[in-house]
């Protein structure tokens, strides 16, 4: 009962920066660890035939109501960005060679990466935008920039959603707790209890 | 700020039936009444292009398992019906007819229905099974089978239909409170706490 709780997301999907502001506080608090794994939500959407939730007529209006209700809500900060969506594969695959250098500093490095796009509003599809925040962190840019190029960080994150998707991921955020699979930021208060009870 | 809170459902809606046993104890909580409005979200999903959700790939597999989980978490009695979906416009016109008679004979007939089909397995888009419902609540079952069958009653289901549409309902539970809509009943606790502060 102590394996740690999976947390599939992308960095383009609001209910995820939500979700990162949330989850790793719930599971200390029941005694887990969470291991974050940035997928490529599109690749999902394709799988499922689903389209961006902004684009379905009236769905589309509401979702950006409820993006900003929702954070609100948990009392975080938020503010729709001026590019949506955007290619966030620079930045994921940057977490995967990240985490094997150094999972903390992978961790702070989502968190700004989540906060420098749902909160400032920054490009984060510009390797210029990560470099800097990658700067700020203290890390090398240069072997950054370097390794996110490679085939094998490329094909990393192609095998993580891939993984993801063969596990039931339709959807982000995404959890798995226990074999147990939940799927939104709304689903928090049921993982919570999950915990607590080891299954209800 | 005493306006009702608008409550629109299908009876084939899990999340609807789900929403049904809460929504009336939480407005009470904070002294407002519940207008109940079942739709018919057939058309709302014309109207927006969506597909039943049990039959996307991945997230149809598991949203079988969130009805299921989400009716447990509330500590709610459930079990998905053999027959889904199903047509619940006799129902739903049987609904605005005893309406139109006693509320609160409305009230009880719309939670007999959905009890009817989420946790007993009854096909409720069968006349003869609505009508046993009727005569259990002490309701002339022939005056609620001549009524259903009257254009008046069949418009006025199509306008109610229509006009939750206009004011943005693509989903069921759909809610109104104070000019603001939350969709699906995971937004319970975002609409407690709007009542309990006036917006937020």
């Amino acid at each position: 009962m102590s394996e740690p709780i999976d947390f599939w997301f992308d960095f383009s999907s609001p209910y995820s920066y939500i979700a990162s502001e949330l989850i790793d506080d719930l599971a200390a608090k029941h005694k887990r660890r969470v291991k974050w794994r940035p997928i490529m939500l599109g690749a999902a959407f394709k799988a499922t035939g689903s389209s961006l939730l902004i684009n379905v007529p009236l769905k589309g209006e509401y979702s950006k109501r409820d993006f900003d209700r929702s954070a609100r809500f948990h009392g975080l900060p938020y503010k729709f960005p001026p590019w949506f969506p955007l290619a966030t594969q620079l930045a994921a695959r940057g977490y995967y060679w990240l985490h094997g250098q150094d999972c903390a500093k992978a961790r702070e490095f989502a968190h700004a990466v989540f906060r420098a796009y749902w909160v400032a509003g920054r490009d984060i599809s510009e390797l210029p935008v990560l470099l800097e925040i990658v700067d700020t962190l203290g890390i090398d840019s240069e072997a950054f920039a370097a390794a996110i190029a490679t085939p094998e960080i490329k094909d990393r994150l192609r095998q993580e959603t891939d993984a993801a998707i063969a596990r039931g991921m339709f959807g982000a955020p995404y959890f798995m707790v226990d074999g147990e699979a939940f799927w939104g930021a709304d689903r928090l208060p049921q993982i919570d209890k999950w915990l607590a009870t080891g299954g209800f």
